[in-house]
């Protein structure tokens, strides 16, 4: 059987505005954990993610425990610093008032992880383009990121963290590669803008400006359209 | 001014939808492309992704020139044979009455390139984990494929090809990386389970496998809640 039935345009500007809305979360997680059931949902909207070969190479491990979730914050800690060194002053000053993780606040961390030596898939795809297996594990996240954003739930990527010390941490073995660390917590509210954008450290780019027409180096511009002025 | 209002139940079942009837679009393309502005509501899609450090490394080359998705579908065509080779004789069987691709059908491609050189976001989420402004890409490409899922639109990423070749084709500059080549187009319909899964190929694996609990050797299985048994 197959899916005929479009979507109404209700159902439409709903996936529109999760998309519009979904933010990076770093603040205001609230401390009550998602139960079981909510956050099974989530993670099933993960899991129904594309993958190359139909692969599924994803796993996810919920990280609840307050003494853990302390360690990873550590970790946080020792990157953020080796990180914030590397900037000018003027830059570097910026940067140390940014809120970037929210892993003490968030009542549950996800570690997501690639498991590319699974048979699953049979290799289906990654004869020329292994990295696939890994882009797979990312699309599960981003389903994930949008349910939860239509759940109230924020989401916070923390890639300020060595991959290999966290890895170390949750006995993940050497050939499971670590994609994301994921903070994930009831919020009482959605920013409208990207928290770097209100910071004052970066802008949102114009669509126009990262499209390209039939090769890289012809800019969208040359043809007749402009993005904006459709009114949808 | 902060999103406080959360999600209706519909629209929340909008999302789900969305994520649940998603599908890997290998044939059934309209020869009909795509109205510029719909193209662009999903480009705009893909551009409102998560990037680390709001960098948005990602670049989209519309690909509509018949000649030009002649010569990718070649490309598919060389790497196809390649990989089939890889198979045993039982599998091989299988593999080569696969449809893996609608490149000829699909009135547009999209190549969707990572400009991780770009000095946007100021390194900001990449002195530890690098590679996340390619995941920052991946993102954007989903977000595309689930907008253009609710628009009645199809989309397939063909990973079984040379990405040198097709960067040599579409004059990508080799600091620049290619990410993922994907036919889009109108679709009658989606087909209810995953090509790969009708095929005989692979079947998808259940939730809880893929679920581990506060360790990466820890099953989800001994936590008390078992996914499914929540009505929603």
């Amino acid at each position: 059987m197959n899916q005929k039935s479009g979507f109404s345009q209700d159902e439409k500007d709903a996936v529109y505005r999760v998309l519009r809305e979904r933010r990076d979360v770093r603040s205001g997680y609230l401390p009550r954990p998602l139960e079981d059931a909510t956050l099974c949902r989530l993670l099933d909207a993960a899991h129904s993610a594309p993958s190359v070969g139909l692969m599924q190479p994803w796993r996810f491990i919920v990280v609840r425990d307050a003494a853990q979730r302390a360690r990873v914050h550590e970790l946080f800690q020792r990157a953020n610093e080796a990180a914030a060194a590397c900037h000018t002053q003027e830059r570097g000053d910026i940067y140390v008032r940014l809120k970037l993780e929210g892993l003490l606040e968030a009542p549950q961390h996800l570690c997501v992880v690639c498991e590319a030596t699974s048979e699953r898939g049979h290799g289906l795809g990654r004869h020329s383009m292994p990295e696939t297996s890994i882009y797979s594990v990312v699309c599960a996240i981003q389903n994930l990121w949008l349910a939860a954003r239509a759940e109230g739930i924020g989401v916070g990527w923390v890639s300020i963290l060595n991959p290999l010390a966290v890895k170390d941490l949750l006995r993940i073995p050497p050939d499971v590669e670590l994609v994301a660390y994921l903070c994930v917590g009831y919020v009482e509210e959605f920013a409208e803008r990207p928290d770097l954008e209100r910071a004052g450290w970066e802008e949102r780019a114009s669509l126009t400006s990262v499209l390209r027409w039939e090769y890289f180096d012809r800019p969208y511009f040359d043809q007749p359209y402009r993005p904006g002025e459709d009114s949808r």
